[in-house]
């Protein structure tokens, strides 16, 4: 951890547990890629991404079962008219992520991944056997007058993302998981904590969310510089930050992430508000970074700083901008064909290939 | 077709089986898309696929059977040294095919699709129940001292695509078509096609294929020179130039693309060979542009020569440049989420989702 000191043994137990990438099963997974039936190198990107995950298992790795975590909450700062939608759609979109019609429900079932959908915190109040009910309150406060959050709750959020992950894991094995996002409003409290973060104007990490015109767009960069300004959020603190102008499912993301990292999984990031909570684990945990996957640019442009910051590169880019762990888990197939080549394809020897003159 | 007559029934009956998209199919694609729980366009890539896709198949599009085409042949061109591996690798991967121990059947294997590897006329003698034998002999001649082959070996390597393709189909019909290939020296003889059909200077399209070196590669770039100065293809016959410096197993993949347009099934493009096949296929008859999905941007520089000349966009960028048709089926699960998300998430309607204010 930075420099900041967190009264919650289950996230510093879980911290405690992110270690650095096994370097001998990353060695060993280079070498058995330049003996498979191929150019060496010439599966590029996919031989570096079953490298970084031989190093995340410590071994050859083998991806069964998966996961997206969709974690929804609601926003204060709506009132400020930031969004495109109006606030119920949270609601409604975790209705239809529950009865399977949302995007990421769709993409979920082409990867075989199974859906959790985690209330954080929104404003409706919905009865259903999936859901999974971590509820902070009906939304943040509205961060241009007062913290979004307490700190008390801030911590919790991430605690809330660390128990979900925990419960999910014991009840079956996850090999790989996904972070995704819903919540109208929430792109207002992503660019205001990646601009803290990473120390990028306002103005270059804002963009229009679910398609804010131009009144909405002016509106949204002033309520993200007076949220900044009425909080005065402490960088180094990422707890700090959080509760001055993140939002729950934020927090809950970030959570998820760090279990998910202690436990050897590794992370796919969605885009823009699922980045700004992988930043967030970033700073909780600077090691956290090798566990991470970025699965595409978002259209949202303050991604970039994002990744950036972290160090990441993007998989695809798809001028995609929906979030709920849409572009997370359309890769899925991609990192789990990675692994497979790894440890399916047959060596020179064994197939009796000629190498190289 | 373009300026050239060419007797034979089988090819000039695909040809005009090749229709413009429906564009009553891909209207209705659109409009559904701007029906679902999604802010509009906020699946980019995804959708403007699935309306491709509709636009090909006439109708909501479902892709359940996919194949991959892995076409092999060998070049007398090799005997200059311009590739790095020896030539009897050619044949030995195909045995590694048939043993399903290469990347493409790993690969394969994750996006459920067929494996069909075909022999287009490979120096080695192979016997095995699941090898297509569509032979033209035991390699192309040496293009540098004449042509590859003849003309009327040019035409039949065409329509042994289509007759692959035709008998596979026939068997068991297929959704979604990826065309790879196999070949011991092959970047050589695509690289003079490309420069023939796209006017591109033979250095702006020749690069280091499987990992050649300096003194290869010089090789490689004057064997090509000679090659087009000895033979004098003509640009505006594509069977000209097949003949005079091209490969079995490139006419092959042609004609495959050709028979799968026809049916109207969407033909992924792999990487710099196969890209060479499907400009091929495109200057036969240009109308095949719009059943094309190029998957990757090849390490081979001169693939962009391909992509940009058809108008082709690749989808992902990883550094790859094994062909086999990997990379075409690595993407196959994208394409395929991409219309199943047209096809499986609800409207706003259905799942009583607010629209944007």
């Amino acid at each position: 951890m930075k420099n900041v000191v967190v009264e919650s043994d289950l996230l510093n137990n879980v911290l405690s547990n992110i270690s650095p990438l096994d370097e001998e099963a990353m060695e060993q997974a280079r070498e058995r890629q330049d003996s498979l039936t191929k150019p060496r190198g010439s599966l590029g990107r996919l031989e570096e991404l079953s490298i970084q995950i031989a190093g995340i298992k410590g071994g050859l790795p083998s991806i069964e079962n998966k996961a997206v975590f969709t974690m929804a909450g609601d926003h204060g700062v709506v009132e400020e008219g930031v969004s495109a939608y109006p606030q119920e759609v949270t609601g409604q979109m975790v209705m239809n992520f529950l009865n399977g019609g949302a995007a990421v429900n769709v993409l979920a079932s082409e990867a075989e991944a199974r859906s959790v959908v985690v209330d954080m915190g929104i404003k409706a109040e919905i009865e259903h056997p999936e859901l999974v009910d971590m509820s902070l309150g009906p939304g943040t406060n509205n961060m241009v007058k007062e913290p979004a959050m307490s700190r008390e709750k801030a911590v919790k959020a991430v605690e809330s993302g660390i128990k979900v992950f925990q419960e999910i894991y014991n009840e079956e094995k996850i090999d790989l998981v996904a972070i995704g996002d819903m919540g109208i409003g929430n792109t207002t409290p992503s660019s205001a904590l990646i601009s803290c973060f990473t120390g990028t104007d306002v103005e270059d990490v804002t963009d229009r969310g679910t398609g804010v015109d131009d009144e909405g767009y002016n509106k949204k960069i002033d309520s993200i510089k007076q949220a900044i300004e009425t909080n005065n959020p402490n960088p180094e603190d990422p707890f700090d930050v959080l509760s001055k102008v993140g939002g729950y499912e934020i927090g809950g993301m970030a959570g998820v992430a760090l279990a998910a990292a202690s436990k050897n999984i590794p992370v796919i990031v969605d885009g823009f508000i699922s980045g700004a909570a992988a930043l967030l684990a970033y700073e909780i945990e600077p090691e956290i970074k090798n566990y991470l996957i970025a699965s595409h640019d978002s259209v949202e442009s303050g991604h970039a700083a994002t990744l950036n910051h972290i160090g990441l590169t993007e998989l695809v880019d798809f001028n995609m901008r929906l979030g709920e762990g849409t572009g997370a888990v359309l890769v899925m197939p991609i990192i789990q064909s990675a692994c497979s080549v790894l440890t399916d394809m047959m060596t020179f020897e064994e197939a009796k290939v000629s190498d190289k003159d």
